[in-house]
């Protein structure tokens, strides 16, 4: 399997432990002619309910060679995903779920940090092996 | 030469064509020990500056298979090196440019525009073959 699917499957079974249901996998979305589920190279986009809760969840790896090239597309994804879900599925809150290797490692640097907070990004950080959730932050 | 190299190449002749000085190439940074210039499959970003006025052009090909994954990547760098230029070089205004045949066939597609609007992007508009600086667009 590859390893962004264990990364999309680790929060999937993450969200189901914490009694959420998942509603789409993948959440596809179109605007404008512009199709986001053929979205080549990312990760798809899940969506669960729990309690009349809404949420769609971009799952990162960060496998890639450079993790502030892995930054720049995540950052540039859950914008545009949000500014589309905005649009379609107001109701629907976006989180980008991260590994909590990834989270010690590179989201708390400052600069990172930062960056989260000036577009208020949604944070959902996971634990890979025991695919539990560590800890919602927003 | 790579075709992006072709791009880089044309923005910074459109640049000077148009009375700029280049001042770095690449304008390399480093914020909280991230190194934005070894940043991986990234266009090098353009430093170049005309009456006292200092910008940075980061160049987008727009070559890979999807456009919109493209965009998401170019709106992420964007919105990165912003934010690294307002802590190091806030005199420093960034503009994304991208040529003229993907401003038409993508860039004016109402979701994008609104995109660039909601960010405030700053867009430079090229010419690829004559080598020429078409629009400013703020």
């Amino acid at each position: 399997m590859p390893a962004k699917d264990i990364f999309h499957d680790a929060v999937r079974l993450a969200l189901e432990k914490d009694s959420w249901s998942i509603t789409h996998d993948p959440l596809s979305m179109t605007i404008d002619g512009i199709e986001f589920y053929i979205d080549l190279g990312a990760e798809r986009l899940l969506a669960a309910e729990k309690e009349g809760q809404k949420i769609a969840v971009e799952v990162k790896s960060f496998l890639g060679k450079s993790d502030i090239s892995e930054f720049h597309t995540a950052l540039g994804q859950t914008l545009n995903y949000r500014s589309v879900l905005r649009k379609k599925q107001p109701e629907r809150v976006l989180y980008l779920a991260i590994s909590y290797e990834i989270y010690t490692e590179f989201f708390t640097i400052p600069f990172i940090q930062e960056v989260i907070a000036e577009h208020h990004l949604k944070l959902l950080i996971f634990e890979t092996k025991k695919q539990e959730i560590v800890l919602w932050k927003e």
